[in-house]
């Protein structure tokens, strides 16, 4: 699905052999736990010895060998090596975030899900453009500053880990918090409470909730725990803590686990069916692991902020089974499914639907 | 226990081949794989293809048959064809609203758990007359707006979902927000930290916490979680956002896994027993699952703001055990430990100790 | 490890035969389940009825036998009976507490863990002393309030469950509230997300992340409830409650489960390891469970406000395993594990190494 030669790379490849490989980061405990659940063999890429180390504490997570680099870019220079051991590549945030996208999208080595999902998901526009076509509804985007008549959460452009961000209530507000010469983005600030889905879309298995082509399933849902925000109430008041200089950040630190009011559940699946036909229309699906990031309003709607086009860190609550796939299998994790979708997609020589 | 001849059509009932049915949505996916978890048959009741599809995503939790109905009260009209089926009806929260309370009442088909609760839990007075005559303590109520010293909570009659109510600190404060002609009730604003205590009574069953006639079970924790309340600190104070016109709501759209305080407990079986034993003497028992809902303060006091008779979707983190649960059972959810009276009754032949 | 005669009782231990024996209240369900699947026999040590009776409703958690007692220092009168039963104590915080920590050190029985902790962790500037001297950071000490230039959490000696902590974000706010003549200490406020880290350290065994001596887990995360500051924005800034003569206050009521952004791994294992080697020097070790009290700011850095040396509340959640003990070993609880440390003790005839 890329300019690639994977499917090149993958007739080479020993597929009773595979190995699974990710960086040591974000979701790997799960990721490795997963991949030696379904009896494959596990490599772990990491820059340190800090974060080779406390897998000894975690050993039904800790990968068969490592590999250590200097840094994450050298994984470019060592896919040969990478090959020769049937490696699999599953993608994380922080994977993407190490290697730089352009470096990710032009790895020479199979990677779980669709590369080309990036070019839709870094772009906010383009993001829109997908989500918004599915008919997923987001939060409204305020152009002009003066016409802001309710809460909007301003984002300055590349500003990294929500640090950047701000909330402003009126105009004044804004014109408070704003500096000068750095572009930014304005979005409605949506009220309610927010929920993380984390959905798998099987483009080869039909066991699930169906559509055109292959199936879905929703396998947990968490809640993103960020600093400082979500304990700023302990202190008073974002105008008050404002005032004494003091400015809220979003940065993630966790993620807590919740279930949504079953009630809500059909909507879940029908927006996952809607970005998922979309995707494929666009650019050939969003494959394997994604979680649409939501507010719950008043009126039990929801708004759709974002996606992640992978696994998120917001299935790390779930290593051993969540309320959602325990229902599906007990003990299943988001890392246990992408291992069996890799091991039925080998059994059944369809590794090229769902690698790239 | 109701004026139906509920005996008399469990008398014709083949009880070795129940079909455990409830209406698609509340709790039903955990009903649904308790029941199945203890080899019941299980039949879902819905309207509309998008709540029969999701099912197919949870194989577990996915009853073996559906009753597709244009509208719930449709299945007033189908109690024969169920009857045939053996069907005992497991009633939640969306069940008797979606009905009315009425026909709830006049439903003819064995229901689990005592239907006579309703008249005792739909009319605030009265539901006050139980639990306080039962010892509980509940938050002040306030007659005349002019006596606000503290915080209250105002809640319109008939208000849904939590939307109509507000938070007032002072007459001042209730003067701008009440609307006019509009009853209502104030109640104290309980400061501290909410806990929703699932219990399990038995009626016939002696091996747990022993209640004068049969047995007490705590089987899990939860906190509800509140759009928009329960994230309004993300914007500012409620205050502040009033002043701008914007008024939290207190609509439920989920639920998070929570535990007590361990040297609580005692007071947490306390008030349960004295629950039940009141329930007994008031209208023949509260049957199987309720929950307290409780704020604790800062003098480590419970205080119980509302009781729900039947199994609520604070249970729904807890499909596959809850950190309580599992001392009893491993795995085991309300909707399992339902599944498991209905078939203890049913083969010591005291389904009517347990049905209405 | 005490100026006890430890050893010497161990010597006369039937050390095939051993109690597993803790006061009835804390993370007792825990630690008797625990003991339980580890085959210890199990008693417990309750004041008064309602204490006992709790545990019928749990039967994976009841212990074999209690031994009822008027008030928990007439444990220090039944030390001959409980040597007779080959005891052992797991103390928890409630266990420390009831007891009274100088009667705590006196107990003439096998208690798990190293009593000498104690020394170190009930004093603020000698566990400051500890804590900063193995490298951790901790919240600044203000000396002088007038020096308060970003908020600070004010904590008058002796204050029971925090009942008298406030917080102040200026010196005119610390004038409001401070009371005459009543000794306090001023900590700068630090501005994040809490995470309670349950680490588990054996001295014996070397499976796991190793250090000098022994080796080092981390078996669960939590966060903390406290009432009522945990809900305190349902109703208003903190500042606007003050003005109204309501002040929030951090009484512990319950305990969520969260994980950790994966990333911060490392970090977590190494304050780990730095305090357990400092603790190795100063004290001869912080023996078995012990929980670091976190705060992770925006710069995702680490400033640990407490430690606590024994088996936290914390854990509670995790009855039957977490997201991170599951990776050891299924269904892991830090009670199972307190009791594996145990057994491997007695069977290696190494029990004076973790008992003191």
């Amino acid at each position: 699905m890329t300019d690639l030669n994977i499917d090149d790379i993958l007739a080479e490849y020993d597929t009773s052999n595979i190995t699974i490989a990710t960086v040591c980061s974000h979701s790997s405990l799960q990721l490795f736990h997963g991949a030696k659940q379904e009896g494959f063999k596990t490599l772990g890429i990491a820059v340190g010895e800090e974060r080779r180390r406390f897998y000894d504490a975690f050993p039904k997570a800790k990968p068969d060998e490592f590999l250590m680099v200097d840094n994450y870019q050298d994984i470019l220079d060592l896919t040969s090596e990478l090959q020769e051991k049937n490696a699999v590549i599953i993608p994380h945030g922080s994977f993407v975030e190490y290697l730089g996208a352009d470096k990710f999208l032009s790895l020479n080595l199979p990677t779980f899900g669709n590369r080309n999902v990036l070019r839709w998901e870094s772009d906010r526009n383009i993001e829109r453009k997908w989500l918004e076509s599915a008919g997923l509804t987001m939060p409204r985007e305020v152009k002009n500053p003066k016409n802001i008549e309710s809460p909007v959460i301003v984002k300055y452009h590349g500003a990294k880990g929500g640090r950047g961000f701000f909330i402003a209530k009126t105009y004044e507000e804004f014109q408070k918090r704003i500096q000068p010469k750095k572009p930014y983005t304005i979005q409605e600030f949506v009220m309610g409470t927010r929920y993380y889905l984390h959905y798998f879309y099987s483009p080869i298995q039909n066991n699930a909730y169906k559509l055109n082509k292959g199936s879905l399933q929703m396998l947990s849902i968490d809640r993103r725990d960020e600093t400082t925000i979500d304990e700023v109430q302990r202190l008073g008041s974002i105008a008050e803590l404002e005032e004494i200089g003091i400015h809220p950040t979003f940065v993630v630190t966790g993620n807590i686990p919740i279930v949504l009011r079953e009630s809500l559940l059909p909507k879940v699946f029908k927006m996952g069916e809607q970005v998922v036909e979309r995707s494929l229309d666009l650019f050939g699906g969003i494959i394997g692991s994604f979680c649409l990031e939501t507010v719950v309003t008043e009126n039990l709607e929801f708004k759709v902020f974002e996606i992640s086009a992978r696994i998120v860190a917001g299935t790390n609550p779930y290593v051993n089974g969540s309320p959602y796939s325990d229902l599906i299998e007990p003990g299943l994790s988001t890392g246990k499914r992408i291992a069996q979708e890799i091991k039925y997609a080998a059994k059944t020589d369809q590794l090229n639907e769902i690698l790239s």
